[in-house]
């Protein structure tokens, strides 16, 4: 059997999360390997290219996180059968890759150049990309990103508009979904309450 | 059938170049459609995240470089049916990716910057990423990044690669790869010697 050990951040979050949600919902062991922030200049020197979440299967460490994501999705049944459904799903993770993106640029700024970055960001690329993924809820059937089921895009999509309404990201409204896109605010709060996630929260405690 | 239309500059390389070959190689029909730099602001206008390559199937127009290879890879016969050879697919893929987003951010700037940036690029990210994908060739066999075969990871490699030694990069040595990653070099210079990929090129006149 494949023995499978994902390396990440100890925090609900990021861009490892879509992996361990997948992988609870799917009911694929794991390690889930957490360290404190504080390893971080540690760990990364074991990493390919000084990047975590990696994915170890079995031997083999695994970098690239929508990689990682893509496979244990299709480990546990998240990830669609069909090209075209597939296209989309890989579509709205690229998408909400862009974001995540946008926002790491903006880390590492200080007083008046991040309050404008993320001003930038607030009024400019994140009601695009909010827009857009509610465009694209809509438009295939209003419910998930792809497939008419959950996908690994939905995952990724979940925690990242958890993130982006958590009111951690100074500057950037928590109410910025509600107001540009409430079909996703209400798409999110959906996906929350599905049963696999929300008794896996329950039993984490809250992020 | 299926109908594709691909849109993009130009030129022979970029983010759509990959889809193209894979297309091209695959015999894949679709329209190649391709627009001056100068028609670009009026092109983004209609595209979904004001970005292209984008690609139309039958009347939905799909963005996301890398789902649209992966969309056309699998039409072509050029994406792993294993799962561990896709994530190894997809790792190369990403990783690829980030070199794209690496140079792409040092666009724009200009005189000392512009050479700063570069210069931190060619002497530390790039080695970095080029001395990886050298030993992902040498661990899987030493001809190909993953399925011991072409994939859509060769194609975006030999796209990029071509692009990093071809001299177009201000302030990126043309003999980086050469000298960071000589098996990179020669691995590139093999998949350019693919019929398919050898008789493209020919047909196009030099990129």
């Amino acid at each position: 059997m494949t023995k499978l050990k994902l390396t990440y951040f100890d925090f609900s979050g990021g861009r490892a999360e879509p992996a361990r949600l997948a992988m609870h919902i799917g009911e694929v062991p794991f390690e889930d390997y957490r360290f404190a922030a504080s390893d971080f200049p540690e760990v990364r020197k074991a990493t390919p290219l000084n990047q975590v979440p990696t994915l170890h299967v079995n031997d083999v460490q695994i970098t690239q996180s929508d990689a990682i994501i893509r496979y244990v999705g299709r480990l546990a049944g998240l990830y669609p059968e069909d090209d075209f459904q597939a296209l989309l799903c890989d579509e709205a993770m690229g998408a909400l890759e862009d974001i995540n993106i946008k926002i790491g640029a903006s880390f590492g700024l200080k007083g008046d150049d991040l309050e404008t970055a993320r001003d930038a960001l607030a009024t400019g690329a994140l009601p695009q990309y909010l827009r857009w993924l509610q465009k694209q809820l809509e438009n295939h059937g209003g419910q998930f990103l792809a497939d008419n089921r959950l996908t690994i895009a939905d995952l990724k999509a979940f925690v990242i508009l958890h993130w982006l309404s958590s009111g951690k990201l100074d500057h950037i409204p928590s109410d910025l979904i509600a107001t540009v896109a409430p079909k996703l605010e209400e798409y999110m709060n959906r996906v929350a309450k599905i049963p696999a996630i929300a008794q896996y929260y329950a039993n984490r405690g809250p992020s």
